[in-house]
């Protein structure tokens, strides 16, 4: 069934497979009237290529997105945003050896078991490549809750075990001043020095990102399926190669007393502390909502691995490809992207509730 | 908006307020012809109800269920299965004290900002007295995976500080020989020592429910957005007090190399290893799921608290009612309903992915 | 799959069961802080009870509501409304010769088909009666509308071959004086007459209910595919015994020219004329909304009939029960709620259009 | 609020404006291995086609699709097929003068007020230029309903006074032998004259297109809200300039008796008779299902009428552009698109009401 679509009022649906013609969506339920910053879409996407720096894959993209409708003089018209954005430096080539392959923590094998049929090139489907066009749209999202005082702070909190501890909200200068997208500069070294050792061994790390949100008004998320966290979290989980997700004190609530762990109001209505991850029973209540992703190591390492073919027989598969040691980096705007899609639209859910 | 259902082919709504006249619900989209067990409904109710043992909330809620529709000579008919929990024993007095309270790190202050207007009592909606009609729908769920041969194992891994270190499948007479649904002895006791402890000083505790899902086809959950795991995530996100999510190697994979993380194959299409957590791009690859969801400490504590009024003055807030010291234990059927409404859901998705 | 919801934000689900045990309901989406009139609700469900007078079904039903949730100290809380109507007067026995039998135009064969078992006592889910739920969400619907400004005016515009010919908008009283709901007295006498005559010679009568709604908002309706009529048209088809709708100039717009059924303006923007039936490109514009409604003749009858059994095999049925002549003046309340459902959803829909 | 998406399994999603870079959709839920014949595609796009003809806009548009996504060496793989059509032909300088002016009977006023905005350059996206991409999907739904046996006749019923009586089905040779899609040779010439005449005048005419579809199975259709033939009603209302939707009997039903309206059974489960048109209690029966559609004349005419600007003055509009002066055979591979979408849909849910 119909899986490729996100968000009830503020509508995200996607395709594109990782070496087909395009990449591309549609936005519906975009409001009207909106100026859009074409060149912020750009930007944000630019966060997000291959090929921005050593340290990640080599695969060129322009990932210049095309709008084909819904925009008119500059400005939302209120009616569904198509978008594309092409697929060029595919190297199709690279990936025929895996036609009957089935490599270690990939999708191959649940997508020819589910469907009966697969497009082996660079995923098809299941690659990373999709969440271009959750970038687009997030880009979006984000140009309109702007408007509304909404900001993001999206950053690199932990890549193997170098571990920047913090939960405040960074400017995106100092964000992007790093090359791994982690704000405090001595630990981003050492993260750049765990990445480069990891290349020459041919391995790959995972790491957690970390999104705080501020000024987020009051009152969004719906009771009792649909609270905002549990929107946050699917949205997060549907990210490639997430394996967790949490918000405020998350897994670390475990080991605190109920009395440590409330967060006790100030007469203003915000709290001094804030272990509620700035969203109460499901609402948001003011305070900063942080949450907290876990990406697991990219699948594709450089090194020789045993597997299996579409016939099951043994076989052993050689790394080859351009891909990333740590994906990380180039999906905190990705992480971002899904933040916003998911705060916009409990924004406009909320305009529903009362008359 | 609209937030009371759940799936999508296998439809959840519910409806009730804590001191209201009833819980209830719609199970829409049940396949017809199931025949259905009563008692085991009631037998997974039970295992939720207060008052079941000196550890939890003294609350007496008989909890029966009334099936009111779409059965029909203990038969499924394929039309929307209609039902009512009536709630007894209210003490709705006992919160008339918080009319104009906002207890810390409960949904008083955000129901309150979000609608205008909140049923103070016993937490209204927000309270987890909901998830007894997700026990009701997750029970005819779990019945019909039974049929498919889909085996549930859900129990408690950790409370405060106490920790089962095991991710195995353990059946449930296990599980319920222990008050606190841990089925390793030694640890139940040490955990039910800090529970005794925690509840002498007026004070609650969290912890960490694991769910084991053994045998779930092959090819369950859809690309992109509706992986899944996120459909678990969300399903787990959406129960009171959760706090975080995680599946297989879950938060533990940042630190591993993908050379370690990588779960190579059988010749079967079985994996040497399960870091995958039996999802593999979204999607069931036949191995175990395993998933665990962290609970923050009950909110509602036996000590005083500072506390605010809806008119922004201090007040001092004192701890009354019958209270869960750790509502972890009671959790473990909430937690398994909704693994079972998320599978079962998804595996009729599947039978409209091939003609 | 599911199909037992209807609207978007303002969201009904229901269920039951002509014989069961109760009908009832959940109206998810809700907007908070409104006064309901519970006695309005009455009224409403009072003017489609079987009983009312000597021409429809003799069957007596209290068909008094019961709110369970989603309201506090009078007014709706935001939260879920769940309700039910209890089952009293169901005479199951009068049905069990049917348990085998397929009767004409009824939904007996379609239903054992579908799912193979039915509840064949009074047509279970397949009957009417399950238009109740939509008359007190309708009611609701009403009632929030009305503070808007929003009103009806419904009723019966043909029996048989017995028409009124006018789209006017006539107030409740006047349609209520006539025990079949034709709001010019004339003509109310002749269906009468003609209601007579067929219940004499055991047969049964169609008819057209017309639904005029004055003071609709500007801008309500979602192009493309939820274009206001189209969502207007579904909620009429899904009424038991509908076989065709139309807006405006409906079918009689085929034998106009573009020159005569152009809708000129006014400099206020109102329309000199309205064969757009208050909706262009799919969106009010403020006219009055008009359609129509066709109903076919009952199918059960109070004469022999030739039909089959589940076996295949020829039978004799004979007319049996207590069932309506004609239902068209009973139906009018439920076209009535269905257009409430409607405008109030596309209400709600319209609010996020714009930021 | 989002409204550009049709069905729920199997889904489609369309953008594009009349004069944008491009129309577009995505179909989600597709199932996996049908191999898609895209010459079968582009002949129902010529069929839909401006340019095709004399008596239909000269407007010269190649409306070749191109399929993005979902589909590898020929076949769907099961992921979403993301396609575009390109706009041409656009001459948005005819447009410019309509800047400010609301045309009646179209869609601008209604537009403007609902989002505040309009890409007023053709109608934007009211225009009917968005059924391309419902051609698109409804071929590709036609493909694999041709799997099952399922048939399809669709044809051009009446067109002013000018009717076919008869609810046979015709083969699409015998269709597309006539110029307008009208089978009976004789009436389609009445009709040509009439258009000829008509065009002279410099008017417009409407008409009714009727849709027959065979061998569909037994059981497609959901109770109670989504019965089968309220979402074809849906679908076809959704048709630009469509007035009123009707099925089997359909109004007509409104002046029979019971017992002529009655469909008796053969022994086989057959029907003697057809009033119901294929589908009881919303669920179809396994004879033809038959509606037919009612269109409204084209609003833009070649004659001068009055109307008003967007700041309430009185003006004067004359006919330019290059318009139809009936839609209706233009309309035909409309109409069986979306009655194929609706069928193929319903077949996928059916799937799922048993295990």
């Amino acid at each position: 069934m119909a899986g490729s679509s996100f968000g009830t009022l503020f509508k995200l649906s996607t395709f594109g497979e990782s070496h087909g013609v395009s990449m591309g969506g549609i936005i519906d339920g975009c409001p009207s009237g909106i100026e859009l910053d074409l060149l912020q879409i750009q930007a944000d996407l630019n966060r997000r290529k291959p090929g921005q720096n050593s340290l990640v894959s080599e695969r060129k993209e322009a990932d210049e997105v095309q709008i084909l409708s819904g925009v008119f003089e500059g400005k939302t018209t209120g009616t569904p945003i198509g978008f594309t954005i092409q697929n060029k430096d595919q190297n199709s080539k690279d990936y025929s050896h895996l036609k009957d392959t089935y490599r270690p923590s990939h999708a191959d094998f649940t997508y020819e078991k589910k469907y009966g049929i697969r497009d082996y090139r660079g995923g098809g489907r299941s690659s990373a490549r999709e969440t271009v066009c959750r970038v687009v749209a997030g880009s979006i999202a984000k140009q309109i809750l702007a408007k509304l005082g909404v900001q993001f702070s999206t950053y690199v909190k932990q890549i193997g075990r170098i571990e920047l501890v913090s939960d405040s909200f960074f400017n995106q200068e100092l964000i992007d001043a790093s090359i791994l997208r982690c704000p405090e500069p001595s630990i981003s070294q050492q993260m750049q020095a765990e990445i480069v050792d990891c290349k020459a061994a041919g391995d790959t790390l995972g790491g957690i990102i970390q999104c705080v949100i501020t000024d987020v008004p009051i009152g969004l998320g719906e009771p009792v399926f649909d609270k905002l966290h549990a929107d946050l979290g699917k949205a997060m989980l549907s990210i490639n190669a997430v394996k967790g997700f949490e918000y405020g004190s998350g897994f670390s609530s475990v080991t605190m007393k109920g009395s440590e762990h409330n967060d006790t109001f100030e007469s203003s209505g915000a709290t001094k502390t804030n272990f509620s991850g700035g969203i109460q029973g499901g609402i948001s209540n003011g305070m900063p909502i942080v949450c907290r992703v876990a990406f697991k190591p990219v699948a594709t390492i450089m090194k020789t691995q045993e597997s299996i073919n579409n016939k099951g027989q043994e076989i052993l598969l050689e790394g080859k490809g351009r891909h990333d040691v740590c994906v990380v980096p180039r999906a905190v705007p990705i992480v971002e992207a899904m933040a916003a899609l998911t705060i916009l639209d409990h924004y406009l859910r909320q305009k529903a509730n009362q008359l």
